[in-house]
């Protein structure tokens, strides 16, 4: 009431109203707002000089600012004001914005200096010295240069597509009734006993040992450190728990946070620091045509359909320079699965159709089989799942219906049973496995039965005073929901056909690395 | 090309497209699209019992799903499935949404199980013991049960303001040209030093004397762990100066990310974990009018004015749910600021023109004056704060140029002086301060002449190779640029007129207090 009363004289201020503020146009948002006739108008545009070439009357340069994978074409008439810029200089450059005679650019920028044209060096470059140069740097060289490798196109088009693809996702999930939340990053959760995760001290409660160099020995015993917060700290390895219980309140919540693992093993699908998509909601009516699972793979689908196909033009361009990288055969590859990102359906079996089809292919070969024998109750290697994903489907592939010993506790049993399960329950969860990339998101229908759940608990020696919160979840008016969780780089990576996830982030961290 | 050739394909697919998947409407999407003359259609809701009121031949339950503020009133004609229905129950109401008679809501749900209305329990809540009752619930004791505590109707609407305004963020920054970027919440940067940073360990490397209760002595003595990224790690207490990297290769960028501080003073206004939004850009020309300062404060205050102002209804009507709980001064004040928000382009003045007037209206009282005088050179203590923004000027107030004592080595010197101001030179900062929280954002421009901050560095005592990259921003182009943090928890307890952070996260840490 009060708000809006105080909102209804919004209108009396007198133009230009301080909410309207507007910083300079970017170099995209001047290329996508010029007219194809230009009056020849004054613009003024910042930037750093990505190429220059020198004539004896003429020069030309492009110019970025980082908006978008175009650069904006300047020409130099006349006057000395080109004559120091070299790649990697800051400028301002003020000219008349025209339509480009030349291929290639629509638009170019004229900087006539006898007339009103400026050139204004910002900050300079030493070409001698500056490590991005215009030849082509190996992917671990920019690695160490992590404060400057976003300024190369393909780490530039990432941060934007990583920017772009959680802008679809928010649209997405909005769209959907869902409330974005800040779930917590630190927990009392140790990732389920797993021994993968983090702990936090407070500096002042670490040994000063542990802060010099790794070869000073420690001066004297360490004490264990006190407790900032009463009791051990940890990094979350995961929002879903967190989520859960806002899910009990709001129905459909959704994060996209950073996540760790504390995993030493280095592969080109993990990072100790990564930000995930995670979202948990109450389901709706299940019928007997229709499982939980069904709507579970049916929204999963539809939020990457979303994102994917509905980014705007701009994340188009930034997929298009990412995927000049990419070798031949993962784009081969990956060109068949974005046709069913458009088309058809994705496909869903189940973990024991998938045993099935592993199994005869196995089978069926005299040669090269797989190196692990595809078993009932054993994990889908690695090898298994790029084949069912790239071969066997040729697109992405919902994988449900795992043993029950294959997943974490949360996961709801599966009432019934299928011809060729092993002897083991199954849950209702599942893996999308997409070409190129493998699991790209997991998820599940969570085990909404107190009693069932708190069996489960004690069984994985989760049975003490840490979750009881998340069993109360259930006591208390617990509805069947469902949930699941896509690594953010590994999307980046898929969708822009990136090999590894460490350039899917701007500023990765894996063991043994972290720079900055 | 690629990309874009498979796109165009898109339409070729038969309806329904699996893009096009939606779960079933929330009570808010149902409320809100519903028109006030409705066809008599069978409508399925899932959601909680918030209250319920039985009568003779009839029963009326407000069933809410978190989705608004509102709930939706369920009426149960006949039939014996409401008779068990207790607050807190998990339920899916089916029957007809109709226009209600009643006043305060426009539509109801007519439940008629002998027609085809049905009751189904979803989940149960025993009322003797469920810990959410409906009489007044205190703030500390909703605090103890954190993972329920989104069930009450004003934690539910701050974590939907949250929501709203972080939406609201994000639609402003793009429409300014800004890139949503991550930058790491793990950094070999212990908060320049001081002291108030959480160092990081892998769960491996830590003492098992310090996972088990710090009751147990340690068996033997602690060695110090290894370093799991080959150097000390340490949660992240702002995100700029990454961002700045960022900045020079995209000229926008901006992050909504978690902070952290081991801070042990308990205010109202300070957590352990905290999410700050942060934003850095390269600054247009500035001419002889126009400072650099007066580019970032008219950004910053466009920034709120458009998250404040343009949020859709349902937002007002949270903060409507929220402003409810709020002490009559405190809202006496904000009304007053708001109406700022609304209207006049809000106060700046410098940091010497702030004590002057501290010191003329302190030097004018006879008795209760301030506990410290203020003095240039001196900090503004959170009573002049106060004092400036509730009363002085009775809304919001940039404070900037602050002397370069007070403030870190990042931001820009000024280069001209005023009158009255001290022996030392000032710097191009800036703090917002608004009625009811004080300290709402802080920026600056930054330093970027590489030889001014380097000795400004060296100075800090951070001239050592771990910040080498920091200077080398500036060595490589570095282009005049400013940027600012904002608490976002603070944001909300401003809008949302809450007193305490601790109530403007879902699930706050603060020293001694981790639950969950």
């Amino acid at each position: 009431m009060f708000f809006r009363r105080l909102a209804s004289t919004a209108a009396s201020s007198s133009p230009p109203h301080p909410a309207a503020y507007r910083l300079a146009p970017t170099i995209c948002q001047l290329l996508s707002g010029a007219p194809p006739e230009l009056p020849s108008s004054t613009t003024t545009v910042s930037g750093w000089i990505k190429s220059i070439r020198k004539q004896k009357n003429v020069s030309f340069a492009v110019l970025t600012d980082g908006s978008s994978y175009k650069g904006l074409q300047a020409v130099f008439l006349k006057g000395k004001g080109s004559h120091g810029l070299t790649i990697g200089t800051a400028v301002r450059l003020t000219g008349k914005l025209v339509s480009s005679p030349g291929v290639g650019q629509s638009h170019e920028l004229l900087v006539d200096e006898v007339q009103d044209g400026e050139v204004e060096v910002l900050g300079e470059c030493d070409p001698e010295i500056y490590p991005i140069q215009k030849q082509a740097l190996s992917t671990e060289y920019l690695r160490d240069n992590a404060h400057l490798r976003a300024r190369t196109s393909h780490i530039a088009a990432m941060v934007r597509l990583r920017d772009a693809l959680a802008r679809q996702m928010n649209a997405f999930f909005t769209a959907q009734g869902f409330c974005y939340a800040h779930t917590p990053i630190l927990t009392g959760n140790d990732a389920e006993g797993a021994g993968e995760a983090f702990q936090i001290f407070p500096v002042e409660g670490v040994h000063p040992a542990s802060i010099t160099p790794p070869s000073s020995p420690p001066p004297t015993p360490l004490q264990p450190p006190p407790e900032f917060f009463s009791r051990p700290a940890y990094l979350t390895v995961s929002h879903q728990l967190h989520l859960e219980a806002l899910a009990t309140a709001l129905s459909r919540v959704y994060t996209l946070s950073p996540c760790f693992r504390a995993e030493r093993s280095l592969t080109s699908r993990h990072l100790a620091e990564f930000w995930m998509l995670e979202a948990e909601w109450v389901l709706g009516p299940h019928t007997k045509d229709k499982r939980d699972m069904d709507e579970v793979c049916s929204f999963v689908e539809a939020c990457l359909r979303n994102v994917v196909l509905l980014g705007e033009q701009s994340m188009k361009d930034d997929i298009d320079v990412l995927w000049k990288d990419g070798n031949e055969k993962k784009r081969a590859l990956l060109e068949k699965a974005f046709s069913h990102i458009n088309s058809q359906a994705w496909t869903r079996m189940s973990y024991t159709q998938a045993v099935q089809e592993l199994s005869s292919f196995d089978n069926a070969r005299a040669s090269s089989k797989f190196e692990f024998k595809p078993l009932w109750g054993k994990p889908l290697q690695s090898e298994h799942e790029r084949w069912l994903a790239d071969v066997f489907v040729g697109g992405p592939v919902f994988v449900m219906d795992y043993p029950a010993s294959l997943k974490p506790f949360y996961m709801r049993a599966n009432d019934s049973r299928e011809p060729g399960q092993g002897e083991e329950d199954t849950v209702a969860c599942f893996d999308l496995l997409v070409p190129g990339v493998g699991e790209l998101v997991g998820g599940s229908v969570r085990e909404d039965r107190a009693d069932v759940l708190k069996c489960k608990m004690e069984e994985a020696g989760l049975g003490g005073e840490g979750y009881k919160w998340y069993e109360e979840l259930r006591r208390y008016g617990g509805a069947p929901h469902a949930g699941f969780g896509m690594g953010f780089e590994r999307l980046v990576g898929w969708v822009g056909g990136v090999d590894n996830v460490r350039e899917c982030i701007p500023m990765p961290r894996w063991a043994g690395r972290m720079l900055l």
